[in-house]
């Protein structure tokens, strides 16, 4: 099978997990849980349940003892995007073409909703202890449960979109070693997120999991720079957004601290050491490394 | 030692608890970790931990594999005040005489504050798994994890919110059955979940815990009962707002929907309920049930 078709294929079964454990929209709350699913349907690739799916795979798991984290996953991305687009964060309007939860369901609403997935995504990860089927199965799933809650706060995502909105206020200049804090913070936290629950439900070992927090470490930073460098090279079309909307937002970028042509080097430094990590296991997964490359060299 | 005394103690000895888990104000991140403290640190009589603590003490538990949990209440309660005072919420720019933290930090900071707190929440909570010398009591934090999740979330306090915040923007009749839902989600809730918690991790049977939830949801109804009661009939300098606010903001509440003597008639057999439950284990916590007492019976 063709990658496309299979990550066509992957993607559709990651869907089918999410909407298992989505909410039902009833009872004098039903508002508040539609918003939350009007919000976690808008679409998107499902790339980092996947990415937690499959790493799970990579390392032996079987079963469905991964698929509550999956769907945690996800709900934790999304209530990161109903908050980021609230007027007092981003003031964004719309989202891959609908309108955000604000507009629709207004503010108050979209805080609460927001704050209902993020507490969801904890109920639906806490679901994996009635799957586990041992005490080490047991062990695991409070392993990954500590990691997942971990990279979402703040010494993860939330930590990287604090530094992120104080510097935007304070209109700093930001220096390398903060822009590389947020980045790995607000993007990278996620996806070692996803990899590592995956691995540890699998029954990785510590130096294995280790090795997955870096190759993550690096596929969110690798990333990061490739969305900086698209902001620059890239054209309308391709994008979906004016290209070089960084420079005229002021906003700091890898680009700008480094050069161009050193953060392609570096971008691609960074995505070739991934792809080496992920390649180096006894058991290999050649969709997850197909995914990897797909995910730190698209051109849009 | 006198009741009041007692509490006095044991607040303390709670407070301990509380910080002790509370995040270092370092790093990038320092301005939203100085955020979600200034919050959680505002006071407060800490009465959700501690009526945790106490069930635990109730039902033979002993060692600190509460404290996590006692933390991690005190953080959800904290995170909810802390967006419900948000501009698109009640736009309250004082709490406890201190300014709220959207005012001290900004609405964005104080969104992503209240989100630090309740995944900290978590973070925190999880920690148990760690004091658990063995199957058995990885079990008992798994399923105090599964109880806590869901009396927060859309099945607990976001769903009393976000049914509360409804009704108030569509400004319509809330009928007995929905005011009741509210009072159950918005507050009876946490407090179910911090004597459930409690009970459940010193290995209390499923009856005992039912019982638990039972008298939990009592104390809470009981509590806003009351809260609508003073409403009318309390001095300004005994309730430190004015008498009659609710009825001055159109609020339904439980006297106008059933009448002041219904009113006092329910509250006063919640109440008894209460008691009568707390009282009826076999070894019983004296202090816990004057603590009860004390919650469902304030003037103020």
């Amino acid at each position: 099978m063709s990658f496309d078709k299979e990550l066509e294929k992957k993607a559709e079964e990651t869907e089918e997990i999410i909407r298992n454990y989505l909410p039902k929209e009833e009872g004098y709350q039903k508002t508040v849980i539609e918003a939350m699913n009007y919000s976690i349907l808008a679409g998107g690739k499902r790339l980092r349940p996947m990415l937690a799916g499959e790493t799970y795979r990579m390392f032996g798991g079987s079963g469905k003892l991964a698929e509550p984290f999956m769907a945690a996953i996800e709900m934790v991305h999304t209530y990161s995007l109903i908050h980021d687009d609230l007027p007092c964060m981003d003031n964004d309007e719309y989202r891959r073409g609908r309108k955000t939860a604000h507009v629709v369901y207004g503010e108050g609403m979209a805080v609460l909703a927001g704050d209902g997935l993020l507490n969801f995504a904890f109920e639906t990860a806490v679901k994996a202890f009635s799957l586990a089927k041992n005490e080490e199965e047991m062990k695991r799933a409070a392993d990954a449960l500590a990691v997942f809650a971990g990279k979402a706060g703040i010494y993860g995502m939330i930590g990287g979109q604090a530094a992120d909105i104080e510097a935007e206020d304070r209109k700093e200049e930001v220096t390398e070693e903060k822009l590389i804090f947020i980045h790995e913070h607000k993007t990278a936290a996620l996806i070692q997120s996803s990899m590592m629950t995956g691995a540890i439900l699998a029954g990785a070992s510590r130096e294995e999991i280790k090795k997955i927090e870096k190759c993550a470490y690096n596929i969110g930073i690798a990333f990061q720079i490739q969305d900086d460098i698209l902001d620059v090279t890239g054209s309308l079309e391709k994008l979906g957004k004016q290209a070089g909307s960084d420079e005229k937002n002021k906003k700091a970028t890898y680009v700008k601290l480094k050069g161009l042509e050193q953060a392609k080097k570096d971008a691609d430094s960074l995505s070739k050491e991934a792809i080496a990590i992920i390649s180096s296991f006894r058991d290999r997964n050649t969709f997850l490394e197909e995914l990897i490359r797909y995910l730190i060299t698209r051109e849009k």
